[in-house]
C-alpha cells in the first residue's frame, strides 16, 4: 500500500455497472504495445474515431500527451518507464470505472509492467493489442527522427536499439502494421470486440 | 517540462468539443476543497448521483480511492501533498478532455496547488467548491477517527491541527455543511451549473 495510511475506501453510490448501462456498452482498456514507429498512436486514434461514430464513449491515453502532463516528471530510465506505465495503468482503471473505453498507446516494453496493469483490472477489462512491426520498418519510417538520434547516441536507452522490447506472449490481438492497412487493423479489432460482446 | 524530452504533441482526430456534443453537456471539474470531515466526499457523491440521473456523464475522484491507486506512493508531507494534487489535476484534465464532468474531493489545503490545477484547465473548466465548516464541527463528526489520532500525535501533519488549511479567497461556490443539508447543497450547485449553462 506504500505510504498512504489512515484511509478507508469510499463506496460510491453510482457504480461502474450503472455507468456501463447508461453508455450502452462495456468499459475496458485496449492496451496497444509495440516499438516506436510501429503505428500504435495512429491506430489507436483511428479506432477511437470509429468507436466514437458508433457512440462508444472512449478516450485515448497517448505516450506523447501523457508525458506533457501527468508524467512530465519522469524520464526514460528503466525505473521511470515502470512508474510511467504504473501511473497510466491506474488512470486507465479510473476511466474503465467511469464506464469508458480507454485506448492506451505506449511502447510499454516490459512484460512485467504490462502484467501489472492487467492485474490492476478485472477479467476481460484488459485487452492487449500487439502492434507488430519489424524494427527495420519502424526505423525506416522514423516519423519523429528518434531512431536516427538513438543511432547517433543522442538518445540513450531507446527501445529496440539500446533498451529491450519484450514481446507479448499471449496478447488478445496481434496486428501487423507492415502487412495490414490501418483500416484492416481497425476492422480486426472491432470484430474482436463485437465477437466478445464488449461493444 | 521536466525530464520528458523527444516528444511531439499528438493531435487527436476526435476532439473535446466532439465528445461534449455527443454527451450533450459541457465538461469541467467541480473541485471540492475543505477540512477533513467537512463532507466533501459525501456531497460529491450525492451530486454525482444527481448528475447521473440527469444523464450527465460524470466521475468522482476521491482522496480515499486515488490514494489506493495512482498516488499510493505518496505520503502527507507538504511536498507529497503538492504532488498528490498535481497528479489529480492532470487526471482531472484528461477526464475533462474526454467530455466528462469530474468531481474531485480532496482537502487540497494549499492555495498554490489549487491555483496550479485551475491554470492547467481552460476558462470555466475549473469550478472551486469550498465546503466550509468550522473545525470544531469537523472534529466532533470525526468520521474516521483522524482528529483524535492527530490530537494524540499518532498522525503527524494533519490539516487544521498540525498542518495549515488555506481558505479559498474567491471560490465559485461556497456551501456550508454545518448549516445546510446535503440536498440543499446539491441544489445550490445544480443551480449554479444550470445558470452558467454548464449542464
Amino acid at each position: 500500500m506504500g505510504k498512504s495510511t489512515n484511509i478507508v475506501w469510499h463506496e460510491q453510490s453510482i457504480l461502474k455497472e450503472d455507468r456501463r448501462k447508461q453508455n450502452g456498452h462495456n468499459s475496458f482498456v485496449l492496451w496497444f504495445t509495440g516499438l516506436s514507429g510501429s503505428g500504435k498512436s495512429t491506430l489507436a486514434n483511428a479506432l477511437a474515431a470509429r468507436l466514437y461514430h458508433e457512440s462508444v464513449r472512449n478516450y485515448v491515453l497517448d505516450g506523447d500527451n501523457i508525458r506533457h502532463g501527468l508524467n512530465k516528471d519522469l524520464g526514460f530510465s528503466d525505473e521511470d518507464r515502470t512508474e510511467n506505465i504504473r501511473r497510466i495503468g491506474e488512470v486507465a482503471k479510473l476511466f474503465v470505472d467511469s464506464g469508458q473505453v480507454v485506448l492506451t498507446a505506449f511502447i510499454s516494453p516490459f512484460k512485467a509492467d504490462r502484467e501489472l496493469v492487467r492485474n490492476l483490472l478485472e477479467d476481460k477489462e484488459f485487452i492487449e493489442v500487439y502492434v507488430k512491426c519489424p524494427i527495420e520498418t519502424c526505423e525506416e519510417r522514423d516519423p519523429k527522427g528518434l531512431y536516427q538520434k538513438a543511432r547517433q547516441g543522442v538518445i540513450k536507452e531507446f527501445t529496440g536499439i539500446s533498451s529491450p522490447y519484450e514481446e507479448p506472449e499471449n496478447p488478445e490481438i496481434i496486428v501487423e502494421s507492415h502487412l495490414n492497412s490501418i483500416e484492416e487493423s481497425v476492422e480486426k479489432i472491432i470484430s474482436y470486440l463485437k465477437e466478445h460482446q464488449l461493444i
